[in-house]
């Protein structure tokens, strides 16, 4: 399935999963803080990643596998809204725009958050009418995704702790959601090896991750659309203070090797590999990638 | 079974459901916000009404309607959690002890909310090994419960609305819990005539607010925990303005009567019928019941 078929499957699928919450019934104005917790579109990385395994695996059971992927990008659009918080990094801006809070409110911004948690277990829940066993199975994967002791949620609860174990911190925060889309994808699909798609997840989230702190330590706050220089402000652990920039973008280009390395066998397996290299091609502006050539 | 087994059973579950976010794996703060969310024990009203309702139609799969109980009470007590925020009531009581954000913080009493409704949709895909069908529809069932458009989020929504339906208000914001309560305690049980005990939930949840409403006129801060006069205090609709204290109380019975008429045919109709008299005869303190006499 080309990029742009992806695209539009992606955003199609969406589109229908908002639309239950943004009818008549429902208050104007949590349903447009909904509305612009989701759209316009970011890189939907994660569920590219849940379509492209899914498709890998045979994708025989498509309804499902669109289930998994708006389940995990509305998950990760939920954890944005409530991060950008006060309460949490007060962060005004998000892809370039003002965050939900400061357009919406806090009490709305809250809300929508809540609401597409909720959406994202509702989603998959319908999807059971295609296939009861994969959709409990898909639930299960979500909830360990983003929830404790090893989500996003637990994440961003290590940031109250005063002396955090980092790995713990990074492996939730960021990798337990690809770690949990990649799952999700095979999950829909029916593939067994549903831990070796885990480990290629989280692989493929610690290089985000890696690239996100290249982008917060060089690139100006109008490239990436958010307050630069944020981890450094916020104690946060950062690759390329560790390992210098050229460490930072090697370490990069390994753990995409690693990933796609670690395909495991299934009948789409090289499109997925092309797949993963070319996505993982776009985690950094161009004036970046040089310094891993 | 009797009202003390029922406790018995309602608090075992949830304790089973908390060890899986609080263990050692955890971030012990946020751990600690969640445990400080669901214990100590609030009435528990709508667990037992999940329960009592599966009770009545057989249980014949007792650890999918311990699911059921388990998670309407943590979608409950989230919404409390979310509810007390500053940008919210700005509640710093609750069941007569600092509320989850005035003792742990904004930030852990966000994520102790998002955890515990991530812990609720977890809980159940859980049960989907002992019945995936049902589970797949407790799923659904709860989701609509909370979500938009007619949930609990819904109905804290449309506070922020300038001219919101009150009605769409009360039911979304108190009803709709009861409601799916009822409805997950007959889907848990695998009866049939879901509409029928969604009825008879929303009748429940309308006797609780009108309950409350009399509640929050006539008692002191020290009998329920939170502080009084706050429906007034934030412009909300109270039955006890709309219908004097006396009138209040009379429509509470006249919804509890229509409540427990509507029992559907089922096993153990009886004995629900006694459970719903008793449970709200427990909505209102000892002074507040003369009214109705």
């Amino acid at each position: 399935m080309a990029g742009d078929e992806l695209s539009q499957r992606i955003e199609n699928a969406l589109r229908r999963a908002l639309a239950r919450v943004t009818g008549a019934a429902a208050p104007p104005r949590l349903a447009a803080a909904c509305e612009a917790s989701v759209f316009p579109a970011g890189q939907r990385i994660r569920p590219r990643l849940a379509l492209s395994v899914a498709l890998a695996c045979g994708d025989d059971r498509p309804l499902v596998a669109n289930a998994a992927a708006v389940a995990v990008e509305l998950l990760h659009c939920a954890s944005l809204v409530h991060d950008d918080m006060p309460c949490f990094d007060d962060a005004a801006l998000r892809r370039g725009r003002p965050s939900v809070h400061a357009a919406h409110g806090e009490a709305l911004a809250l809300l929508a958050g809540d609401a597409l948690i909720v959406l994202a277990f509702e989603t998959v829940a319908l999807a059971a009418a295609a296939d009861p066993l994969r959709a409990a199975s898909l639930s299960l994967v979500i909830a360990r995704a983003v929830g404790m002791p090893n989500g996003i949620v637990a994440g961003q609860g290590w940031e109250s702790e005063p002396d955090p174990d980092l790995g713990l911190y990074q492996r939730a925060k960021t990798g337990a959601l690809f770690a949990g889309a990649a799952q999700a994808g095979a999950v829909a699909a029916g593939a067994a090896a549903a831990d070796a798609w885990g480990l290629l997840g989280y692989r493929l989230g610690e290089a985000y991750q890696v690239a996100d702190d290249i982008r917060d330590v060089m690139c100006s706050e109008r490239t990436i659309g958010k307050p630069v220089g944020r981890d450094e402000a916020l104690g946060r652990p950062n690759a390329v203070r560790e390992l210098g920039l050229r460490g930072a973008a090697l370490r990069l280009k390994s753990l995409v090797e690693e990933a796609t390395d670690g395909v495991p066998v299934c009948p789409g397996a090289d499109a997925l590999k092309t797949q993963i290299r070319l996505q993982a091609s776009r985690f950094l502006p161009e004036d970046a990638t040089q310094y891993a050539a």
